[in-house]
């Protein structure tokens, strides 16, 4: 049984529900954990796992999610989570009020350890920031970030059509692969 | 001989200025340390503190100050560092543009390890963000922090102005008072 490492619900409902399509059952350890401040999100994410190998039992993966907005030198970044708990969308926007470049990134890193080593799944997508909230689904950012290619914010997608797109679904379908493909070459 | 770890050079140099004051000696040792991620200045601070021992002699100290607005729910706070850094002091101002409680507040903690225990010391200052970015002086938060009974910025207050009343020189005062008393009972 694969562990789930997160205090936040709606990952792991959104996680769940990728894990459904490949016939993996995975558990929710639901706990908050020690996280590094650095400018990189594959850092804080590796250093996590390996720490919780103290306290959790292997396999298990945590998953390390940011939004880097580049007129503002990636800000939010890897502190997406406070900063979307102090000034909020709201504040975003209002940094970007009269700034042109509305480009960003959502990056999702997901680290597993399986007992011997440590593994890494990127998922990055590329998109822009809205000029107000929209939408109601999801979480976090996701009200004001439309993804490349299309007109939506993730907010206004529901779960499935965000899952065929997300930073956060392409990191997983990462890590499910890699699981299904280590089942199949043990039988 | 007491050792101050910190990257940044503004901090030693407001800091020697103290000690100096009190015929302390510090010692500059330059470079950037791991911190975790936590709403808590203490723990952070202390959590540095102690990895620290690993690498670096005992007596020495760190700095973690942080500005806390209170009407975006502490923010910047433990980050200040990063999002001085990446949106600056034009970004704060932008997202307090229409806000009308402007009390913020400076916070320094000092953790010290004496080799066979760590001591912390606080100093924290009220004030208000100001509508505009004012002076030169000074580091970081400086231009947009009018501290309480003063009418100019930390930005446009001379160092020893500034050292009079900062959140950082309460802390260090604390600090080397109780370095002077140690030395005192010694004796």
């Amino acid at each position: 049984m694969y562990r789930f490492v997160t205090s936040n619900r709606h990952k792991f409902e959104e996680v769940s529900e990728m894990a459904a399509l490949y016939g993996i059952e995975i558990e929710w350890v639901r706990m908050k954990y020690e996280e590094i401040q650095d400018d990189s999100t594959e850092r804080i994410s590796y250093d996590s796992c390996n720490k919780l190998s103290r306290i959790v039992e292997a396999p298990y993966f945590v998953d390390d999610s940011g939004l880097f907005i580049n007129a503002l030198r990636g800000f939010p970044g890897p502190y997406s989570n406070y900063v979307s708990s102090t000034i909020g969308n709201e504040g975003i926007l209002k940094i970007m009020d009269d700034v042109d470049d509305r480009t960003a990134y959502f990056l999702t890193v997901v680290s597993m350890n399986e007992g011997h080593s440590i593994t890494q799944f990127i998922g990055k997508v590329m998109g822009k920031i809205a000029r107000s909230i929209r939408g109601s689904n999801g979480f976090g950012y996701d009200p004001i970030f439309i993804p490349e290619g299309s007109d939506r914010t993730f907010a206004e997608m529901d779960i499935k059509a965000k899952n065929a797109i997300s930073h956060r679904s392409i990191a997983f379908r990462g890590l499910f692969e890699y699981i299904k493909m280590n089942q199949t070459a043990k039988k």
